[in-house]
């Protein structure tokens, strides 16, 4: 009891021990107060007295990985027609069920989204999708990291454009900075193509005048950039760049079908790229040009884009398909190394989610996840990088700690309640007759 | 004890309540006598007195996997330097380890990959090494199928091939049709590369006498098929086909640099591929014409390879990165379908170890396994072919049986103590100072 009186007075910090770094040889004790690492220092120390005193057991400890482009609610179509082409999926699958989703529902599958993304390591989520107070709340009482980004579209502002943009300013507003800083919104234009240019260039100075990223589709099909060429004459990253988009913070989903110069303007305008390989290989969009954007200094995030087109949230299978997509692709066993794939997931984005300092580092957010190497899958545990990029799943993740507050330990989720989501979705399934 | 008495005499089986099939809608009960499957029956049914009963608990049942191309006991070698050219790696990490392995230390390396394999529902393992005696042991005592491919090389009959073909005749005959023919023998010269052409004509016939299949590596990189298109002006596949490779059932692992008439060959003699698509990436090695193959009627299965180059021994991940690379590839959301991969995996390399009939079919064998589909990330699971082909982790099977025996109940493996073979793999680690 006096021990939890002494904590609430935030007197006291936690220690986790013997945890094994990717960088150094030697495990390491971390120390956190409130939300912040106090320390890192080579194993043994001896913790402060009053400490709450965890001990990591060797396990592998990483950055937490960021989804930078994702569908959470959209969990609820996983696996509903895997194999036809997109316009039957969309008309006879898809829109008949979302088209009647209501917000409660959303929260649900929000939640059950975030469980899975928990569960693998994603500490940070940019969610673009509808219902977006449900989705805050989820995020919010999850314990995670969220970029808010309320998909709209118009033709153009006289039809619908001002009023949805007044009300997705109105929701990013309301969301922005809140749950700690754990909650930042963006405002998101679906696409070039389903936005008229008038809504475009509104979007763009509304995002100037609040101060949030923009967080749109980009070039994600052939037919999508072959048919805006043609009818004006630019690529859509072009377009973009000549509308002063990326004068504001961007998050550019897909970037499949993007030519030099489009990579040009991506590196040179520090445009954040959200690569979705495996959503993009499922529904045929492609493999986009990683090789040449990391390359070119683009700042390269990973991905998983909707279940439904996935169909998992798993950040650590993104991983894996990045590599493999390019390294068969270019028939080059060196490139992209581990190191490589691993900042995508876990480090290159942090900006977008308002972490400015470093990953893992004394004064920074007490970000973290916890790893298995003692798995068969993972056996012998030569080296953490190698286990995290080549060899392990999404279950081997044992622990995640969002801001300094333990989301999930020992593979137990504390701020889901897992049992009541499922029967909440299996429910609004039954609802909708599937 | 009488029970126990009755079982020993044959007269009772196994009913097993309440398991999802993938083709039907309504749960299955499933009852095997000794091997076999002696009934498949909508459930609920009323099992036999004195029929040991266990509840699928509306688990998904499949067919068992087959990994029809690996190199088990390289698993010692998973992480070991990922990210550098083929020659540094086998140079200075692999070949140093590799020539100091005794027998022994493959018989609990293989023990780990056969482990590593049960745990996400490889039933079958076509594994081609060396000490051969240990690697039969291995799986005899696993209770796992087993295509025993005793690996030779040489440059000519004289210069080593004479006895190298002897030796492995030798092993072949000594394992093929034991463990109650779950284990099968293959000649398997390496490459056509490393072998000279009297050794492959000497194979050939030696594999007519002995009635087996011929297990071998055939044009997996670029540079080796150019050079041997200049060498000799045939492909390596046209060359076996001259050579009579083809008389024999035959095994080819890789195939990822075959063209239109290699491939045409390849149908039109009844050659299996394994088809090793995340080691092809992994290495460099490329892309392999699967749909041009599937398309031809060429006999494909997945092959994980060895962990050395993959790093897992996951038939639930090669069979996502066989769709993966395919659907981007060819920007195709529509092939290769959950059936066409999930066949790859599980069925079509059945004969060559020596499973003629269809898989969970009355009269069978009694090989199978149980999938959860209550994980958070296959929720909600719409459709149970998806939930393996699109969501399923290895970590997911749950139950795995082999010719009427559990190697694995509740997650929990049978044959294989598994701490025992973490301890033998360490201390051979250590010895080699790693």
């Amino acid at each position: 009891m006096l021990s939890n009186l002494l904590r609430s007075e935030g007197h006291m910090g936690t220690t986790l021990r013997n945890v094994q770094p990717l960088a150094a040889t030697s495990p390491i004790d971390i120390r956190f107060e409130d939300s912040r690492i106090a320390s890192i220092t080579e194993s043994p120390t001896t913790p402060p007295p009053g400490d709450d005193v965890i001990d990591g057991g060797g396990k592998i400890v990483a950055s937490g990985f960021f989804n930078t482009h994702t569908h959470l609610a959209m969990v609820l179509f996983r696996g509903l027609a895997d194999d036809v082409p997109l316009q039957v999926w969309l008309e006879d699958h898809i829109w008949p069920i979302e088209n009647k989703l209501r917000a409660e529902d959303v929260y649900w599958c929000t939640l059950l989204g975030l469980a899975e993304g928990i569960r693998g390591g994603t500490i940070g989520f940019a969610d673009m999708y509808f219902h977006c107070d449900e989705i805050a709340r989820a995020a919010d009482e999850a314990g995670v990291r969220l970029l808010l980004s309320p998909g709209m579209a118009a033709p153009s502002m006289d039809e619908g454009g001002a009023a949805k943009l007044d009300a997705t300013t109105h929701i990013v507003e309301r969301w922005h900075g809140k749950a700690n800083g754990r909650i930042r919104g963006a405002l998101s234009p679906h696409a070039l193509y389903t936005c008229g240019e008038d809504l475009w260039r509104a979007t763009i100075e509304r995002a100037t005048h609040i101060d949030v990223p923009i967080h749109t589709h980009v070039s994600e099909t052939r037919s999508e950039v072959e048919a805006w060429r043609e009818q004006t004459g630019a690529s859509p990253v072009a377009h973009l760049e000549q509308l002063g988009a990326f004068d504001v913070p961007f998050l550019a989903a897909h970037c499949v079908h993007v030519n030099e110069d489009d990579i040009a303007i991506l590196a040179d305008r520090g445009v954040h790229v959200a690569h979705c390989p495996k959503s993009n290989a499922k529904l045929g969009s492609g493999i986009a040009p990683l090789r040449a954007m990391l390359e070119a200094g683009v700042k390269v995030a990973l991905g998983t884009d909707g279940a439904a087109s996935n169909n998992r949230l798993d950040m650590i299978e993104e991983m894996r398909t990045a590599w493999i997509l390019q390294r068969a692709l270019h028939e080059d066993p060196m490139r992209p190394s581990a190191d490589e794939i691993l900042a995508m997931a876990a480090t290159s984005a942090r900006a977008l989610f308002g972490l400015e300092e470093e990953a893992l580092a004394v004064g920074s957010r007490a970000d973290l996840i916890l790893i298995d190497r003692g798995t068969l899958h993972a056996t012998p545990a030569h080296d953490p990088l190698s286990t995290i990029v080549f060899a392990a799943n999404a279950l081997d993740v044992t622990d995640v700690l969002v801001n300094g507050n333990w989301v999930m330990r020992n593979r137990e989720l504390r701020t889901i309640d897992v049992e009541r989501v499922r029967f909440e979705v299996e429910g609004l399934l039954r609802r909708h007759g599937n």
